[in-house]
């Protein structure tokens, strides 16, 4: 914990990484940026002047801009002027206030990017320090210091790490303490982390960090943080400090992601170069270790979306049987019964700013005599082969309504519910938002008590869905 | 719902509400509202050099600013260059895409200021509407358009009017629904406020507004919206339209806060004046019917927060007997027992901020034969006592422990969870997050496993706490 050497932090807390601020550097990069994505958009097969992705290049060289800030703050100017005179205990023996007295603050909800893949993650931040010297500082500045390094591609030890020092080497306190809990996206390369609408497949990790009186974590502090944050709903028996021999916690390095990905096709060479121009133009090295091999690996995701993935996304549709036929949620409807699959798993990638969104698909259609029901399975694939596209929400619904509506009679309702990385992790940051969109086909259009019938049905989600 | 003519919302669409963008216009604003800061500190008693408050004049005007900056913004500028072509059903029966699909997004997090005390309240927002035309709005652009206007002084339900107005001028479509969860905290004019953990006497109010197809709130497409906003815990059944002939819903407004306003002492002129100045310089006209008596509510508010408040807050203190002792919180620890009073609640004014902060305060203490236990009341007391003045969360768990300590033998421990609205309603705005701050004296600052013993005793919050 807390293992840096104070030299190379001084520097972090002089001048960011590097002084790029004029405006013109910043046009320059966002140009850079803008070149790359265009490069990226052809390699997925996409017609760069399409309408809704023309101004893509631009949404995604200002997002990323914006969402590696970090780089070209300082935590001096953020804790500068924040630190506030406050006494501790009189002549009592005891710690309180600003000499000994613990502030912790719990559940900040930042985002990272994950160097590995350059996907973003979410990160649950809880941070705290025992104040010395008779300072005290600024709560809000806890969460900012937190930011400026969770907006740089990272991996969450070195996070908690470089938050933790940058608190240490900034407030002068008797110790700084961190535990991160963070959850990353998996990978679309295997079969199983679609047929799993709990993000039971989603890797989480807990670390932790700590200087000073923290530096040990079997110190009595370490118990009293813990313990703070543990009614919070914080599983503390699981913290652990990641060692160098572990493995890197991001899917796009499983053994099992690794050998799936040669399904994605022959390595396109432009794109990969084009990513690693992106990376140095964020002012990373490229070539340094942990950022070698990230953008053929961001590639390898991009490549789940591209325009003519249809032969590995689609097989069987055409030829798909009816199988494992769920006929639980059949109604009966005067003459047509009502049939519904819901919770069906999607990925898809917005195609406004290249990042995914995922969800669940609810599907709702009535048969007479003379159909059969569909069986999930196809369904399945049919919300896969409309969700592994550069996509927009309204129009996936319209599409598997489409789809599915001849095969089964024309009466057909769809709805969509998702969560978009592009409202959490970009400017608006919506933590807890949530789309749903809709299409009815059919009796679906104008039987009101029908469509209820089918809405009122919906699940509600579990709360790890809701997280 | 959505009664404006358009008219007035072809203004609001074109200029905000005024052009007052320039920078020097800004820094004669904000000079402005310092002036007034500084006026209010002064009618608080505080001394307005000491460290702690000498530059909160700075930061409520950024604040301030920032916080109102929907009256700088123009909705158009938003709307324009996110509208993007989409397909509705080709030539089926039914509605899909964008033509008749219907979009919601769910959960939007925002944060106002109360027309009638100036208080931030807080919103949930869900948003929704049904394309026409063939286009559909980028999603993150209905939350920044709801936040254009929910960053203004406003009330429940012209916040949704507003909103809905707005996004039908500016995307044109079939219709617009939106349904605001809104939660105002109460005025601490009175008693049963403060023996309340729970937040039950939080002010909840739930507001509809709709255009187009949603002007009918007995339309099916309301059924839609309502039914997928359901599932997310919305309480439809109680959704209502706030009608002209409706009291306020600011608890500033209630009779029993106006009856007891009387304690707070003789009403300061200058104070009023300057809070008039505030709105002011916000781009409000303080003239306007709902804003006419807001300077004497916030006023009234922030006088509960006087430095010299003594009398009222601490009645009995120093004669305060031992009353409804509550011992199912003891514990043998050889010699001595612990006992502990959990959840405490507090309300509370940030010094940094002038913004509520409020929670639970936590008192653990360990006495043997020659003290006797504190009664809850009194302990109660003292609590309100340091909550009800210009704080620091730091500072009120320091001076809780160092007054009890005398009281009961010196072995005490003080913990203080609070909600910082200053954390929320302001620039970071990290609505989940909690702080939580420690004092430990005498016994528990030496003996980790009576420390422990308590620490582990406090209770998880409920949902409703957590919010």
């Amino acid at each position: 914990m807390g293992c840096f050497d104070d030299g190379s932090f001084n520097v972090e807390l002089e001048n960011g990484v590097s002084s790029i601020s004029c405006e013109e550097e910043e046009g320059n990069n966002r140009a850079v940026i803008e070149d790359a994505v265009k490069v990226l958009l052809e390699g997925l097969k996409e017609d760069i002047n399409r309408e809704g992705i023309r101004k893509t290049p631009f949404r995604v060289a200002k997002a990323l801009r914006e969402g590696t800030r970090g780089y070209r703050q300082k935590v001096k100017d953020i804790v500068q002027g924040a630190l506030f005179p406050e006494a501790g205990l009189d002549d009592r023996i005891g710690h309180a206030g600003g000499a000994g007295g613990l502030v912790i603050v719990r559940d900040l909800d930042l985002y990272s990017y994950c160097e590995s893949c350059l996907l973003p993650f979410q990160v649950k931040c809880h941070v705290g320090y025992v104040p010395a010297g008779q300072r005290v500082l600024g709560l809000s500045k806890l969460s900012r210091v937190s930011d400026v390094f969770a907006k740089r591609l990272q991996e969450p030890q070195r996070l908690a790490d470089e938050v933790c020092s940058a608190l240490h080497q900034g407030i002068k306190p008797a110790g700084v303490a961190i535990v991160l809990q963070c959850t990353h996206i998996p990978f679309p390369d295997t079969e199983p982390v679609f047929l799993d609408a709990n993000h039971q497949s989603w890797f989480k990790i807990l670390v932790s960090s700590g200087t000073g009186v923290f530096e040990n974590k079997n110190a009595d502090e370490w118990a009293d943080f813990l313990s703070l944050i543990k009614f919070r709903g914080v599983d503390v028996e699981n913290v652990h400090t990641r060692e160098s021999s572990d493995p890197c916690w991001c899917p796009s390095q499983s053994s099992l992601s690794t050998k799936v990905s040669s399904k994605i096709g022959p390595v396109n060479h432009r794109m990969i170069t084009a990513v690693a121009s992106i990376i140095k133009s964020l002012g990373e090295d490229p070539l340094r270790d942990e950022l070698v091999g990230t953008p053929s690996r961001f590639v390898r995701w991009l490549m789940n979306f591209q325009t003519s993935n249809f032969d590995r996304k689609l097989n069987g549709f055409h030829c798909g049987g009816i199988d494992s036929l769920n006929t639980n949620g059949d109604v009966n409807l005067n003459d047509k019964k009502l049939h519904s699959e819901m919770n069906l798993p999607f990925w898809s990638q917005c195609e406004h700013h290249l990042l995914p969104f995922h969800g669940v698909v609810h599907i709702g259609y009535l048969i007479s005599g003379g159909f059969n029901p569909i069986g999930k399975s196809l369904l399945q694939k049919i919300v896969h082969f409309y969700g592994f596209k550069l996509q927009v929400q309204e129009r996936l619904t319209r599409q598997i309504a489409e789809t599915i509506s001849p095969l089964l009679g024309g009466d057909v309702i769809v709805v969509v519910e998702a969560s978009h990385t592009c409202m959490i992790s970009r400017g608006i940051e919506k933590f807890g938002s949530s789309t749903a969109t809709i299409a009815v086909l059919g009796r679906f259009a104008t039987d009101l008590a029908t469509r209820a019938s089918f809405l009122q049905s919906i699940p509600s989600p579990t709360s790890s869905e809701r997280q």
